[in-house]
């Protein structure tokens, strides 16, 4: 059987290809004519681009459902075939590894968890290989199609050397994480930090599509927050960015492990509660668990806790959107579970603190499953492969 | 004599066009080869952008300093001649006007205040035709070599359509000034937000030129913040961006114009400054030259207010910076005489809440004359008449 030609990191070749496969990719089903509108490309330049993909079977033309008023000519939307290709997304944690494939919209096939037994390098990217074949094992398809894979960790990342520079979770320093993989899988592998991953897949298929201008907020055992501002990630000059986390909404409050005082992160991450929930209800060792269900049960001391958690959340956010003017927030975090004791506080906080018109920002409030920090680091690989 | 044509708004006729212009605005002296370099356009396509420009007299070839090595080719760097045009640049304040007429560069060659005796409209405009003619009467080169005006004052401005949205301390919404002034002057005017303007005149003329992304924080009356993320200006979906003068930084602090509590505006305007000190003082017509006079004289409430107000500007700027992550950030304010009283306590909060890296961040406080404003205003009529 003909096999076509597999597109591979580096095949784009102008960007004008790269922004008219871009815009298939994200918005597709889409016409020739309303990828020129958008894009200010001509016609003949939009097929042009798009001509190797359609060849190699990346994208389809879909069967015409009407014609452009006056024109003879047919509208023949694009669209990709979204199996024309898999991808690998991993995201290691302190305690585990998350693996999923995905399609070429970063939509989830397949996953896999798989514990940590150390934060050794050998062991972690033995493991992480071991992961990725089992992954490809589970359909021929998978196999046959997947070339390229994403890697996802917190801290300090340098995507464009594969390098992970510092991530204190995993005691990590100057580690090159993205070659090593990519020798010892045979996919190539482009390395991310988690929330910025999180944020490309909400900017290329996601909330973030028709906006220009938006941020990912994550609430859990950190606080971080990805930007996107003119369509770009925001990186941060001295590779800090959408540190939320670190922003301090209350003068002279508790101190937080980043040095600062009264930081967002130091009220409302999960060990901020859990510390605060212990001493509210007097019990050493009770769990964030624990803390939700006294919070639910009524407890006021602890049911606190989680307003409090909650109205520094909402002041970050408001600190955030006053600063930058975001189109919309997407607030997700690990807690799932517990997201009903915070969010009315988040709400209200953020509403009293936006400035002027920012209160209209709207925020949606969404549960993070953890196959979605994989799904990330996925869709980062997607985006390795169709840029310049 | 032979007038060469003069450049309009609407001159430039290609995005690489505008590039190379900018280019040689910005970064001038430079020759055709560095142009090509940072462009990455080829050196035909610049030679072919500059070319109106040298036969118009805004762009001249100075003498060879050196040659290209290896080839015979000579380096032939190319400058705006400064002079070629001029501008008028208009701040509004409540209760005056301060005009400047500038050249190419933003350079302030001679300026003008005038009193303003109400915020009616026709009052206001009619003071800035008169102010106007007063600056361009001033050389006979300004009036013949002069073509566009450029306005800023505070509050909610379109600059696409000239529109005041809302601008508070004027009392004025909805209000189509540039088209009133452009009509009653001659001069094609752009309107341009007050702190955005000077942000402009600092991308494009001052520290924001080798930086992508920078910040340029005004302290006074309000407390204003123009951010450039990427090259562009951060506008805000919802018309608000910058807003770090309401950045929430003392949880429970005291209550805001905006409705909210804690903004760094509450805590470090002049108006906040001059309240806390006639308290500590117990003075109760006590002016700001009075509190920087107490403070300076050494009484101790009064010296603790300036220090309240200092570190609650390095909050502000530690969120923005752990937000955002500016290359630098430029602080400038009103209160010239009284930066010794602050910029201590800014650095320290500062450099004790940046995140990680952003420390190093670097910080320039400098005076801001009044003039520097009207000069802001100027560089956004240079912007609108050199970009597509
Ligand atoms: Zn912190
Ligand atoms: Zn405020």
């Amino acid at each position: 059987m003909f096999q076509p030609p597999t597109f591979t990191r580096g095949s784009i070749g102008s960007p004008a290809e790269a922004t008219v496969i871009t815009t298939v990719l994200t918005r597709g089903p889409i016409s020739r004519v309303d990828i020129a509108r958008m894009t200010g490309l001509s016609q003949a330049a939009v097929t042009k681009a798009a001509r190797p993909f359609i060849d190699a079977g990346y994208i389809e033309e879909l069967p015409n459902r009407e014609r452009t008023a006056g024109a003879g000519r047919p509208a023949s939307p694009l669209a990709f075939r979204a199996d024309r290709e898999f991808f690998v997304g991993i995201k290691i944690t302190s305690d585990e590894l998350i693996g999923v494939v995905t399609d070429l919209r970063a939509q989830i096939l397949h996953s896999r968890h798989r514990t940590l037994g150390s934060h050794v390098f050998d062991h972690v990217a033995a493991q992480i290989v071991d992961l990725v074949g089992e992954l490809l094992g589970h359909d021929p398809a998978y196999r046959e199609r997947t070339h390229c894979m994403g890697v996802a960790l917190s801290g300090d990342v340098d995507r464009a050397s594969g390098t992970v520079r510092y991530s204190p979770f995993i005691g990590w320093k100057d580690v090159e994480l993205a070659a090593h993989l990519t020798r010892a899988t045979g996919l190539i592998t482009t390395l991310e930090n988690d929330v910025k991953a999180l944020t490309v897949a909400e900017q290329w298929f996601g909330e973030g599509v028709d906006t220009a201008t938006f941020a990912l907020v994550t609430v859990g055992a950190g606080i971080g927050c990805g930007l996107v501002v003119g369509g770009q990630v925001v990186g941060g000059a001295y590779g800090v960015a959408g540190e939320i986390g670190h922003v301090p909404v209350a003068d002279g409050g508790p101190p937080c492990h980043c040095g600062g005082r009264g930081c967002v992160e130091a009220i409302a991450s999960t060990e901020a509660i859990v510390a605060a929930s212990r001493r509210a209800a007097g019990r050493e060792n009770l769990t964030m668990d624990d803390a939700v269900a006294l919070a639910r049960g009524g407890h006021e001391g602890v049911r606190e806790v989680f307003s409090r958690a909650g109205h520094a959340i909402g002041l970050g956010l408001a600190a955030m959107v006053n600063l930058v003017g975001p189109e919309r927030v997407v607030v997700s975090g690990e807690g799932v579970a517990n997201y009903d004791l915070f969010e009315e506080q988040i709400r209200q906080t953020f509403v009293a603190q936006a400035f002027a018109a920012a209160a209209k920002c709207p925020l949606s409030i969404r549960p993070l499953p953890f196959e979605a920090w994989a799904r990330g680091a996925a869709a980062v690989a997607v985006q390795t492969l169709f840029t310049l």
